[in-house]
């Protein structure tokens, strides 16, 4: 845990409490008595459908009376999906993404097994959605409903990052990366992989001393300090999260580096100034497909002839909506793009791609570590928020590492210049000198 | 020149004579007389449009009798376009590029200055066509019109690549490859850029011996040759070029590596068999973008589960028409996508696209070696076909150079898997590895 933390109450900006937003109707059931009586003959047929719409994986789903159904043909089942309660299965038919893991979340369907596995398991049959349709068909089912207003985005992340950031250094290092770490060596820990992905993203910048920096989204500020300290970067970093800002700025002043990084509380529509280097890691994903053409005029806008630019984002291979539960319970319009969709940041704005790369197990194993430190600190989770809150941290969490080792989530880092810069690198071999 | 070269009759299979394609209806007016009589008011008019079509360049527009129009406010213009005929000005107002390339092609359109440099100067004025449109408009407008059928393909194909094998011989490097070279190094010859181009992309696929390696769209089978020989892999290319199958064929059997590489002459549509690795280098630029879901049908079916494929094309900063001349002379059925449109070969077929690399600055470097070999050799060149042919590849050349450098032409490199491939490589450490 963080020795620089600090407490969590904030001014919540006439907003709710962000934990209240995430566990919102969720009752903890986990000790209530399950239903005592047998399956009836339609439930039984009904959690064969469940097996069937799960896409028939290696995975048990068993009734309260012990009446399960298993994948066919797929030898032992990696684990067992128990409905605790008739309410339960009621709730998954109404609301399939939402029931299954909210009803997880109250404790009335718990998983026996690994959940990572089984979760692995559940997404192998289902990574192949969307498969076959025309980009431009799959786009249009894909899009996300919800509103990416400035007001509506400073909502939507304050439902995620300004939950307390105790809670974020019980399991996150002690950079406060929240984004995918770069695994560049077998043997690195989850503080080398985070140091390293900083490294990773600096070197595709060229960044050098002097060098003015714009950040979209900074997080706790882990970057904008790495750039500053490591790379002699001037660094003015954006952020709508009032506690994270609150984080970064505090730490910035405790530890002297006041005037090399302003952290900025403000969105990024709203950046201002000429520099050059833009980076944005992990803010991407709560832009929303509709405001990329805005934020390429943005970078435009900022961007000096010779500018560098560094987009980080998960996404996808393809354009599919975002799982319903992930969109209500923890990311708020949230969108992870195809790879054709995030050139509308480019295409219109006169920019070029120079370089694409995809992190996506790097991002499975970040989690894993993530997912492994929370679980030492769950009872210390418990008592900062509840139960059920714990079980839905611990379903996001393991979800994504299925999400990441099946294909359904990709991670991309994107450099790109203006088209007709001729200064740009001419080869890689910058970014894997020793 | 190659002394591997091979004389160019070939069976045409039906088709015409390639040359006499390319330089159709084009006479040689080279030592034609020039128009005597002064120039008429309207006429004073149309060159000043002519200029402002152009995007008013740095360059100075002349007629016959030594009126002229430079651009305003760029100080001293970078060279002169000269329009020798009456004629050639009204062929120009007629079909705005066709003319101006078929005119420069006749002889009553001469450059005087650097040919690259006047090109650059009217390709920067030109190079934010498209800009602010969004990506699907753009693709609207962009779209060719000629067809890539599999006959379409082969006569399209016939026309460019089964010219002469000995005129390619003259200008590309011993190889003969007539693609993007990879300038590693800043001291390269064009020699060293070609074989570390094919390192390059042998590095990216990690090829190993015994790999089953299918190659699209082989030229003259260097690159087949590379992956044989030198990492040990079986290698089946396909080819419809009936000049370029024949020399590839008759060197692999000169050179004793007929076991290890197999020359096809078929359309990349009827590829057959199941493969470790697929590589296509410079050929989707043929392929047409209505074709790109085929082709990645056609890469699913050849892929082995672990399966690596890389592709290597001209491409946009954003969808645009290809150049009516460079359509109508140089490349028919040709189309240089953006990397939204390269996403309809891998989103509905199951890729993951693990890296994309842009090496623009290289095409350019390589262009300025071709033209200078060719200069070289254009006495030969205009003995082997005419003065008009000549002109028509300088025009060529020259304007693919200016096309790099100014930001119209990209080139990507895309490397790609299947969405579920957990086998695949970490980093990009392999390719930079000395």
């Amino acid at each position: 845990m963080s020795n620089t933390s600090i407490d969590a109450a904030g001014d919540g900006a006439g907003l709710d409490k962000p934990s209240s937003l995430v566990t919102m109707g969720i009752k903890n059931r986990e000790s209530a008595p399950g239903d005592g009586g047998a399956s009836r003959a339609h439930e039984r047929y009904l959690v064969r459908r469940v097996h069937a719409l799960l896409g028939n994986p290696p995975v048990r789903i068993e009734l309260w009376d012990g009446y399960g159904v298993d994948g066919r043909g797929h030898g032992k089942p990696v684990g067992t999906v128990r409905f605790r309660a008739r309410a339960a299965l009621y709730a998954v038919l109404t609301d399939f993404s939402v029931g299954m893991g909210d009803e997880f979340a109250s404790g009335r369907i718990v998983v026996e097994g690994d959940l990572v596995e089984v979760l692995v398991a559940c997404g192998s049959a289902d990574a192949a959605v969307g498969r076959g349709l025309p980009g431009r068909v799959a786009r249009l089912l894909a899009r996300a409903p919800r509103c990416n207003s400035i007001s509506g985005s400073k909502r939507n992340i304050h439902q995620h990052y300004d939950l307390n950031n105790d809670f974020y250094s019980l399991w996150l290092d002690r950079e406060l990366q929240y984004t995918c770490a770069y695994f560049a060596g077998d043997d690195f820990t989850l503080e080398d992989a985070q140091a390293a992905k900083m490294d990773h993203v600096c070197r595709k910048l060229r960044l050098k001393p002097g060098d003015r920096v714009v950040e979209a989204g900074c997080g706790w500020g882990g970057l904008a300090r790495h750039m500053a300290l490591r790379y002699g970067a001037k660094v003015t970093s954006y952020n709508i999260s009032t506690e994270q800002i609150r984080y970064a700025r505090e730490r910035a002043r405790r530890e002297g580096y006041e005037d090399r990084v302003d952290y900025v509380e403000d969105d990024y529509r709203n950046i201002r100034g000429e520099y050059d280097a833009f980076v944005s890691v992990g803010m991407l994903e709560h832009v929303g497909a509709k405001n990329y053409r805005t934020l390429g005029q943005v970078i435009d806008r900022a961007l000096a002839p010779e500018g560098r630019g560094l987009i980080h984002s998960i996404g996808r291979n393809r354009p599919r909506p975002i799982n319903p539960w992930i969109e209500k319970r923890i990311f708020p319009g949230a969108y992870p793009p195809a790879l054709a969709e995030m050139m509308e940041i480019f295409e219109p704005n006169g920019f070029s791609v120079l370089d694409v790369e995809n992190l996506r197990l790097h991002y499975a194993r970040t989690l894993e570590h993530w997912l492994h430190r929370f679980e030492k600190s769950v009872a210390v989770v418990e008592r900062m928020f509840d139960p059920v809150f714990a079980r839905i941290w611990r379903l996001y969490l393991s979800g994504s590492i299925a999400a990441f080792l099946v294909g359904q989530l990709q991670l991309f880092q994107i450099v790109f210049a203006r088209e007709r810069d001729n200064a740009v690198a001419w080869t890689r071999k910058h970014v894997y000198a020793e």
